[in-house]
């Protein structure tokens, strides 16, 4: 009577694995600023708490397995404002980004297959390729490139007999990048070229600064039936907690297959699928304050790292991440070090090491993940304890 | 470029496959009866619906990944008004009992291994297990015996060095069949002398009359480290469409296990979890008059059928299922018929052709399975409809 290998291997949340350590910290009445996760503290708008509160039914039941038509065709109207044509038979509603992702994995791959990444990348795709038992192959981003795509004969090199799909995601967690309309038509190309899928995870496609714009792989009409693209509510609309993300497609027959993985679950919530609802149809209005403020926090957050010596960070343009090279040898020892052995004024911070975005082993030991999802006041004050306890840690380490 | 093996083999919904005829024959304005699906129209309780629109927080952020503390605890309480004695920590919140048994499957089985089943049974355990890689090994039950276990020779005869669990469903969907303690405690011998895991889906516990009592697998001190219970609100507290289930287990190695399976997706829905809390706190007082209905219902559809030649129906004494045998070839061709050519005063049923509730290819063919999910009134005047369906159905083929 063993556990199943897939039950041992699966990685353990690497960002959640330290927070017994930031608990008892705050037991010992130490104020710890939470910059390792990306949960906003912006506010969830009120139409969403609105049509939830609002929801007027006898009876909570089943809706369909691909999401409400409606919920659905609002997704479809959202995706037109961005010059995106989507019908609502295109879109399947899932329990968050997460479970389109488990899909995507699963319906483009057997056990067995492989699909291409840029490392670091977000950490569940890990979780997800053991869950669908498929391999992923990383090509490995640089710091000093400031994590800009790598050329093409060095992605190529990785395309092997088992490759299935190419996975990226921009703007990136946990680099904050955004891909150029270049950079993207490279992907294009190469899945064009060795006859692939391309996944595309843009559940941060508002979070762009410095007046770029995201390039959807949607936009390239010679690829429609190789692509999957990941959207979420989460992060856009401050709604994590919804569990309400979308499978996009315009393949019928990745539609037919991922709509009969979603059948075995039944539906996604009924009643945040209300809240998804009004969301999506605030339009993209809504979020042009939203951006300013994420913009201004991703300012001050590189204006204050920045200049510390030995820090590695090209300011990025997108998401709320940015993943920092720091002086020190092992990040998971800092940060936990952090939580456990220092404070200021009775503050700490809390970041995430970056090990746990890289596949490859032995990657991104001297880099941390941080999300700038504080209000400015705050996010200055982490940033002070930060690097008062990055300099006490490089004393003595 | 190809759709994944398990993106092609995974059965499309056999319940919903016949939902176009259904409403091809509304929009001629023909009324269609649905006892195919397990959707009660019970009310929700006005509890459920307080503590969802009472969510008073800002952000509607994420959860822990094994579900609030509270919802846990308040499921360990509603257990041990049966005798049960869980903690908190026993307890993973999953996004409804379909995730729970996803992460079973995937928690005691790698890709290939083999799960027992009895035959007919809950059709999307066939779902899970392509998604899981999975192989379910069918034990047949047969309406002429009432569904009941077979011998244990026969039980044996199945269990391979590929096998890793068995799978329990009583109260039973579709055959509403209750394990008696006896019965439990044959499967409960056969997972100890074989080594076996024990997967019980209980979300039936409550749905059992004629005096009988449910028997929970969790009642057996000496297996207590081979078993996984799937519980869920969605049946008993009519909240299918919050999407909140668990999984129960004492053994912490699984526990462990399937929490990264959780970590992967996050969180379950934060606000059906307030709805979940209010449900469990509700005690099991509150099922009476459920369970009162529902058996009424029960002795109202096997009155109203077993009285009719050729059909096959062993009164069962659980869940809100029955799985009868009829006097015809193929039910797949009656459901149908009965949506496109028959009506009687502008009225039509639809039931569920039962041969989606085999794993063996040919089983089931003349079963259909009926959900007596509606208001008594309804369903007698469904079974009249029923009835004339059948003799005309009959006359013809």
């Amino acid at each position: 009577m063993q556990i199943s290998k897939r039950g041992l291997d699966i990685q353990a949340s690497p960002i959640r694995k330290l927070k017994p350590f930031a608990d008892a910290a705050m037991a010992r009445g130490t104020h710890v600023y939470f910059i390792n996760i990306g949960q906003p503290d912006i506010e969830t708008p009120p139409a969403v708490w609105d049509a939830i509160k609002n929801f007027d039914e006898r009876v909570l039941s089943y809706g369909p397995a691909q999401g409400f038509p409606e919920v659905r065709q609002s997704i479809a109207d959202y995706f037109a404002e961005y010059g995106i044509a989507l019908t609502a038979d295109e879109i399947i509603i899932t329990v968050g980004g997460s479970e389109a992702i488990h899909y995507a994995f699963s319906v483009v791959s057997d056990p067995g297959g492989e699909i291409i990444v840029f490392e670091p990348f977000y950490t569940n795709y890990n979780g997800f390729a053991s869950f669908a038992d498929v391999k992923l192959v990383p090509v490995t981003l640089r710091a000093e490139d400031g994590f800009r795509l790598p050329p093409q004969k060095e992605i190529e090199s990785r395309i092997t007999a088992k490759t299935r799909a190419i996975l990226i995601n921009s703007p990136s967690n946990p680099t904050g990048v955004v891909y150029s309309r270049e950079e993207t038509k490279r992907i294009v190309d190469l899945v064009k070229k060795h006859n692939l899928y391309l996944i595309a995870d843009e559940v941060y496609k508002e979070f762009v600064y410095d007046g770029l714009s995201h390039t959807s792989v949607l936009e390239f009409e010679d690829i429609l039936d190789r692509v999957i693209v990941v959207d979420s509510i989460s992060k856009r609309f401050s709604c994590c907690g919804a569990r309400i993300g979308a499978l996009i497609t315009r393949n019928p027959d990745i539609y037919q297959a991922a709509l009969k993985f979603a059948q075995t679950r039944l539906c996604p919530p009924t009643v945040e699928q209300m809240g998804a609802l009004a969301a999506y149809r605030m339009g993209k209005d809504y979020f042009e304050p939203v951006r300013k403020e994420y913009e201004r926090r991703r300012d001050v957050l590189c204006s204050g790292l920045s200049d510390y010596p030995g820090i590695i960070l090209h300011k990025p343009s997108g998401a709320f991440y940015v993943n920092v090279k720091l002086p020190v040898r092992n990040t998971e020892h800092f940060v936990q070090w952090m939580l456990t052995d220092f404070s200021l004024d009775d503050q700490t911070v809390m970041t995430a090491p970056s090990q746990g975005f890289y596949a490859t082993p032995g990657k991104g030991l001297d880099e941390v993940r941080i999300a700038y999802v504080l209000k400015e006041e705050d996010l200055r004050k982490a940033i002070r304890v930060f690097i008062a306890g990055l300099e006490k840690y490089q004393s003595l380490f």
